[in-house]
């Protein structure tokens, strides 16, 4: 899970217009130029800086992939404050007006209708969901997002073959002949830490579809998007957290972003057993985020605009069945919950849900689960056009 | 496998003209309108409908989905007599009329050709294949059907995953999910039924691609087609039904759909063992089809108009290895069986096939299995453009 | 893997100008033409060929598909040099003329841009990867060159399932459903000859994406396609072929297109358990090619343009692990290779790579392998384009 060391400030110098896609492009449009192999190029510097040879990693960012300067020189574009969107890695990278920027290209895309021609802005791409673990449903909502916008798919669910133990081959590798296929790599990945991984060495831009317990930025994006959707604002909310707050990564990146806007209230509601974090709950602090833990559910369902409830996953629990019972029966999001809950609020949930909300509150119109899933394709829409095309 | 109470009529009143997946993104082209969420509509009826909560089944059908009316009002249209299809589910949703109409349909679909306009109407829409068993060759005609037209799609192979043990989303959750994805389902199943749940639950079109013993209402289109082209008619024909007769679902459904042409007669040709079941017999009586049981191929060969081989499967006899040999053995479609046919007869089979069917039956013209599965594109071709584009 | 029987002359009598794909189109557009089924025409010939009956395979490939009196009566065209390809089934079908003419169209595809009107020349195909083993890289590469030209793909990972010991169907009885639903067949297969039996069978082209320890012709081409990209020339070359020389089939196939090239000398550099075997050095003596082998890898790499370096696979030591690591860490590429290798020359690698060549080499701008990769693309594309629409 991301460690209360990753939540430093992101790097805002990687502030330039070119998307990455495109600049790889526009240089490296094949492997020979003049009949000469492309040898000196950007190839060679990527190398250098995942093997730690004689380029740094900071050197490459600022030599080869970032042009602040540019911003200066070219007034025209006035989009000076829109950082470029090179990989999308962490949740960290994202700070508040990149977040509103990314919502606002979402709406739009929502607005996208078959066969306008809006749906064709992709077309001639060709996006490689590289998949190391299954997860179908995150899947399906890129390779949905990339054919909604008039792009191609190459699809594999079992990337893990590509470096088995026996051919033993490295990510870095693997990347490498993957972005020779492909203008965009979407990846999954059983290891934290392993999207970034795949980023350095990417000439082509990189999506984090999810790596192991550490990060699954669109997962993120699409919650907080949720939020902005059904109350139609994100400072001054109040959000109720609820299930398992330890180990489930989309409740600890939601608080994360939370902390990015104003007069913002945050209850944790979770059984002792996972409860939030003290590196979150410092982080808020922090960054001057009311919250408070709470033991009863029904009060702050009636306090708040949105109720959060997570699965709580028995493979956390070991051997001990009988905490992981008594967890997951604690809290759970029903009629009656709803009941006190306001008429605004909404009830969101990351999915898939087992049955921490009972199916009779399906028919409420405040349950947001299922549209909170459709926004999904918006911000994976809006992340594939920012990083193939620009703002 | 479908039991003798499925065979009650199919609900006429499914008549409207616009298809499901239209009026689907007329109504719903995103999650909000005006800037509020959609929580009033279709979702939470559909939602009530399967949870049976406030709104019946029937309700909704009544209330959401048909809109007969609509029929009397708009004369322009002249289509009063065709039934818009909604989903398809199981081969007792079609009649006479409908099965005529789509054929005509298929073979329009035979002649679109590369490139062409044609080949291009369901441009922008997505076709989702949700397999939770894999079944390549079902999953590749349908996908080729798709893409034939201009059509996109997404593929799962390892649905089971959305509803893992571990994980235990149910069927109706995955759907909401799914639909949310793409513009039409067709799923594979291996629990009878689950068909017609999924269909209940979207608001887009869902397409049977098989649910464990139940149905395969494709493959008995294609058949009946099949039976069409080759033969030229479908009132006043002999077919001789070969092989697993109890256990064939093919079978089975072909001769519930030949009972709706006139003066059909069919002979069963079957081991002891996997002879067809009453039920059938029965419907076929009722219906004042003619049938016979024989134990001569050879006989019947000679008299039929289409000889329709099918494999009888192992793992209908448990341990039985020896019922299991005599059975498979006892009635081969080989040269001479041709050698008795007429000159117009012909030879079909649902495939795979093993050695019902010798090789050496595969150069005779009259071997018509190969042109069988061809013909299932054409109809899920008409059926795609059906339900998403309507008549 | 290849047996010397196989290096054979390949019949230059396959000389017919039209595609296989749109004869294959022009002739059987659909199923029936006139109304009545097609029952006479090329199916019934394959299937004769195929089962050895009345038509022998000799008289098919000259009755049916070969038209090399067309070259005669169609000046217009003045490519009757140009021998069109139907299947890609092995190495030994290309003579230097058809190699280079090729790489002609491979150079081409470099310049295929995206969205660019080449882009689309094969919109409309659709190509079915039918791979009975899995092989990513391989797959994804012939995917991306599909759509890259603007065709469809029908994907399938899992093609043992249609032969399944359960189901028993025929690789021929596969074939012949999955001709019905593309234009071309790429099939990846864990028998060797498969490809070839595929071929007999099939009415559209087939390529041969690898099959058991047999063929795999692509790579054979991309590779000999590097070294003239690299080097800019075939004639004249040095080569050392170093790593597994016996089981290899990426070298032996290498060592065998060379053979068709001017003054080309080979040097092999292996452990002794796995030395290029006779065959292949005896067919090298009698094209007149210089080869010898050497236990120097630093003096090899001094002398060479090419150094091409493979992976020992542990497999084929069975239980004699000792050997096994005694083998693999024999020859590395490494700093002190590259330090005598001359500045033009260049790595090879068919990938993926363990430890023999060790990643301080992927900076070096004669590491070619990466480069390599990408030109599988272009190969793969320029196959596709000629297998469908001819030269």
């Amino acid at each position: 899970m991301a460690s209360s060391s990753t939540f430093s400030a992101w790097a805002s110098s990687r502030s330039i217009l070119t998307p990455k896609a495109t600049k790889y492009y526009t240089e490296h449009i094949c492997n020979y130029q003049n009949g000469c192999p492309l040898r000196q190029t950007h190839h060679a510097a990527s190398i250098a800086a995942s093997t730690g040879t004689s380029l740094s990693k900071s050197s490459l960012k600022n030599g080869f992939k970032c042009r602040a300067l540019e911003v200066e020189t070219q007034p025209s574009i006035s989009q000076g404050k829109k950082f470029q969107l090179e990989d999308i890695i962490e949740a960290q990278q994202f700070d508040r007006e990149t977040l509103i920027s990314i919502f606002d290209v979402a709406l739009e895309m929502e607005k996208v209708e078959k066969n306008s021609p809006g749906s064709q802005i992709l077309k001639g791409y060709l996006m490689a969901t590289l998949f190391y673990e299954p997860s179908t449903r995150t899947r399906l909502s890129f390779e949905s997002a990339m054919k909604r916008l008039g792009g191609e798919v190459l699809t594999t669910e079992n990337a893990r073959e590509f470096s088995s133990a026996a051919k033993g081959e490295t990510l870095e590798d693997t990347i490498r002949t993957v972005e020779g296929y492909s203008d965009i790599i979407v990846m999954r990945h059983f290891e934290s830490g392993a999207a970034r991984r795949a980023a350095s060495t990417a000439g082509i831009p990189v999506i984090n579809a999810g790596d192991g317990p550490g990060q699954h930025p669109t997962q993120a994006l699409l919650d907080v998007y949720t939020i902005q959707r059904e109350i139609g604002k994100l400072d001054g909310i109040k959000v109720g957290l609820v299930g398992d707050l330890a180990y489930g990564r989309t409740v600890r990146s939601l608080a994360y972003l939370l902390a990015k806007f104003k007069d913002v209230k945050i209850y944790f509601v979770a059984p002792e057993v996972v409860k939030m974090k003290d590196d979150i709950k410092n982080y808020l602090t922090s960054e001057g985020v009311e919250w408070e833990e709470s033991r009863d559910l029904i009060e702050v369902a009636s306090k708040c605009d949105v109720v959060y409830q997570t699965r709580i996953q028995r493979e956390r629990f070991g051997e001990r069945i009988d905490l992981y019972e008594e967890a997951r029966g604690k809290y759970i999001v029903n009629r009656d919950v709803l009941d006190v809950m306001q008429k605004h609020a909404v009830v969101m949930h990351p999915l898939p849900r087992l049955d921490e909300i009972t199916v009779d509150v399906d028919i409420d119109p405040r349950a947001a689960y299922f549209r909170q899933a459709k926004n999904g394709l918006y911000i994976r829409m809006a992340l594939l056009k920012l990083l193939l095309l620009g703002w």
